[in-house]
């Protein structure tokens, strides 16, 4: 196989996965044990079981990639379909396999299990093919070179394809004599757009290296900002990016790698050895809930409230009747006296509260729906902040639960700069 | 078009997907939608921001399908090359269409966003192309019909794709003349295994019916049995299924369609004029966050309270010192008092009390990792059961607040009988 520019396609093959009923997550696993060697995929084509289409898509896929990879179709069952499908694009008759045969014996006799005539399928395989071991599964995984193309059939049941891939990836990385390095670094941020993120590089960053390729990943509450190298040679060029991102954007970047808000919260509470408490209305307690998905999490916060009515405001938080009558609950005073009041019932250090109208309905001409009232801080410094986020019901919840995290995120940090959602969110 | 042997094939852009930092659902979400029209997918094809590739394969599909339906690529950044694609593959240049700049305008005047040249890049689609509306995003989709085949492209967000598909599956019911029939029946359980649910039904429903299709979907928390037929003369067949699991699965099965756990025990409580509240200690706020997840759900729940903490325990919901001190907080003493601390603080009628070990660390040889305590009920009848659930942290978190839910919908239901889960799970 040639190395820097290999050919890498997938054909994927399920009647469960074209109708929907099962997400493909194969694909992803096996594209990112490719990108450890810096292997791209080029290609992947997904079709039901159906013998002339595969037939026709793999032999299309032998003349043009260097190295295929199929998945599914090595079951028992009438519908799988790879052996035999390889066999005829390599013209090859399917002959039993001892190596396979052996396999199978064994994996039965493991689980006192009878070796059915239906299992004896697995091991008829393409003539000339050799067996990829599988650890965990009956159907061991085969390959054989068609021309010049080297394909690999793969197992679809993901747990037996994962420890599979570590054998193929190690033995792909001695064939192209190549290091398993990493080469990709990835900046969490929240609160900058994509378009405006790309825009600001352009302008400000004129000469960015070659050697360095930028992309972005924009998901719900959090966007990623990728910095891909291909050889160990442009890795100073890429600290050198980061460091750049870093004076650019630095309060908005949460932290390196998968980095989650709540995450960098409790880390930055436990450094400081302080503790957090909630006061959630219209996020009804996925602020909590992010925090205390994180392990270790009770370290840092011990108490949260989810005051979603009027009453309960004032009975569990202390938020006065007077003030909820004068201002309403979605307002800048009553997200102060909540985040008081749960300061003072938790015996925390810091609060975030939160009321806001999160839709569909509930919303005014004053107050449209979006519109939302956040208040953080500790008991000497109370801060508050109005905004309007008008997006569908849990997309609000997500978004405004993040930017209450990002608030105590850059008070910890002692960040007095505003994020520039404010500016293009605020109310007043 | 031509109807039932109608060939449609989707074309997925993004390298994010190619790379396997996203795992794409998009193309299981278009496949059921149009599963719901008994139109089956033929081929998908996922390739990477490549204008060569994209041409290729775009062209190549437009000489042998009836309907390409392309996701992807239709963002602000140079990596977003469908309209560039789609006007070269159809011979028409691209141009600037005014209901997409309208749709632009009005969509960054709702927001006070300022309407950039990134942004406008999203308004040049090919000549003669028409606007396939989307209610949520930035982009508005596109169709074309190259040759005899139609083409439609679709954003990658999936949260824009959704309310998309809804447009774009009924107007190919009325084109195809098909009326927007149900033949997919969903039900959705919670507390069933896949395979004995397959068993069982194999045991006592010998006769299954062939026109009805059996399929399963294992999710977490919740299992969907589906019942497809493909044509409406089976329709009658279907029901009788479906009432025969009724009989079979009756208590475990929460509704049909969509519907969740939360869902189901607000409507319970409407119907009931009644009030739930949480008392959450290893969920952490999971079961108050999928509760106001659910648009009105300020009806039928006012307050949760998290209580991570023994002192929080006792000072917000006043459990008391000596049975934390005696019991542990993962006892059933512990989360009887959580669940009636909250009824009283809360003056709601019925409470969900938690306490639990989620791991990884905290467990004991006593109490391991994946013990847990709920109480549920109403003031004159509180019921408490200790499970044991070792399953990973999210997952537990998961499992747990759905079990919670599940047993205020058995007592709203008037259901005595215990779910299948408590005879695997049970500790005493």
């Amino acid at each position: 196989m040639r190395d820097s520019e290999l050919n890498v396609q997938l054909l994927l093959t399920g009647n469960e996965i074209m109708s929907g009923d099962t997400v493909d997550s194969n694909s992803a696993m096996i594209a990112q044990r490719l990108g450890e060697l810096a292997i791209g995929v080029y290609r992947k084509v997904t079709v039901g079981d159906d013998v002339p289409l595969l037939t026709q898509e793999l032999t299309a896929m032998c003349a043009s990639a260097d190295l295929v990879i199929v998945n599914g179709g090595l079951g028992p069952t009438i519908d799988d379909l790879t052996a035999e499908i390889l066999a005829a694009v390599a013209g090859v008759p399917l002959q039993e396999h001892p190596e396979a045969v052996a396999h199978l014996q064994q994996w039965c006799a493991k689980r006192n299990l009878h070796l059915n005539a239906a299992n004896m399928k697995q091991a008829m395989l393409p003539a000339g093919a050799a067996i990829v071991d599988n650890p965990v599964g009956s159907a061991v995984g085969f390959e054989l070179t068609v021309g010049t193309c080297r394909v690999i059939c793969t197992p679809g049941v993901p747990g037996e394809l994962r420890p599979m891939l570590d054998g193929i990836v190690a033995d792909l990385a001695a064939k192209l004599q190549r290091p398993m390095e990493r080469n990709i670094l990835r900046l969490q941020t929240f609160g900058l757009g994509e378009s405006t993120a790309q825009q600001i590089i352009t302008d400000k960053i004129p000469d960015w290296p070659q050697a360095v390729e930028l992309g972005f990943r924009a998901g719900a509450p959090q966007m990623e900002i990728k910095l891909s190298i291909s050889n160990a040679a442009a890795r100073d060029a890429q600290q050198r990016c980061r460091d750049q991102l870093q004076q650019l954007f630095g309060d908005h970047i949460i932290g390196e790698g998968d980095t989650t808000l709540a995450q960098r919260v409790l880390e930055l509470l436990r450094e400081r050895g302080a503790t957090l408490t909630t006061a959630e209305s219209c996020t009804g307690g996925l602020i909590a809930s992010q925090l205390t998905r994180v392990p270790g999490s009770s370290e840092g916060f011990h108490a949260g409230f989810v005051t979603y009515s009027n009453a309960i405001k004032h009975s569990v938080l202390g938020v006065r009747e007077d003030t909820l009558a004068e201002h309403g609950a979605v307002s800048e005073e009553v997200v102060r006296e909540m985040a008081l009041g749960a300061l003072e019932r938790a015996s925390a250090d810091y609060a975030i509260a939160v009321s806001g109208i999160a839709g569909p309905d509930g919303g005014s001409a004053e107050k449209p729906v979006g519109t939302v009232w956040i208040a953080w801080g500790d008991r000497d410094n109370i801060r508050a902040r109005g905004l309007c986020w008008p997006v569908e019901r849990t997309l609000f919840q997500t978004m405004i639960a993040a930017a209450g995290l990002d608030m105590i995120r850059r008070i910890l940090l002692g960040v007095e700069e505003e994020p520039r959602y404010f500016g293009q969110r605020r109310i007043r």
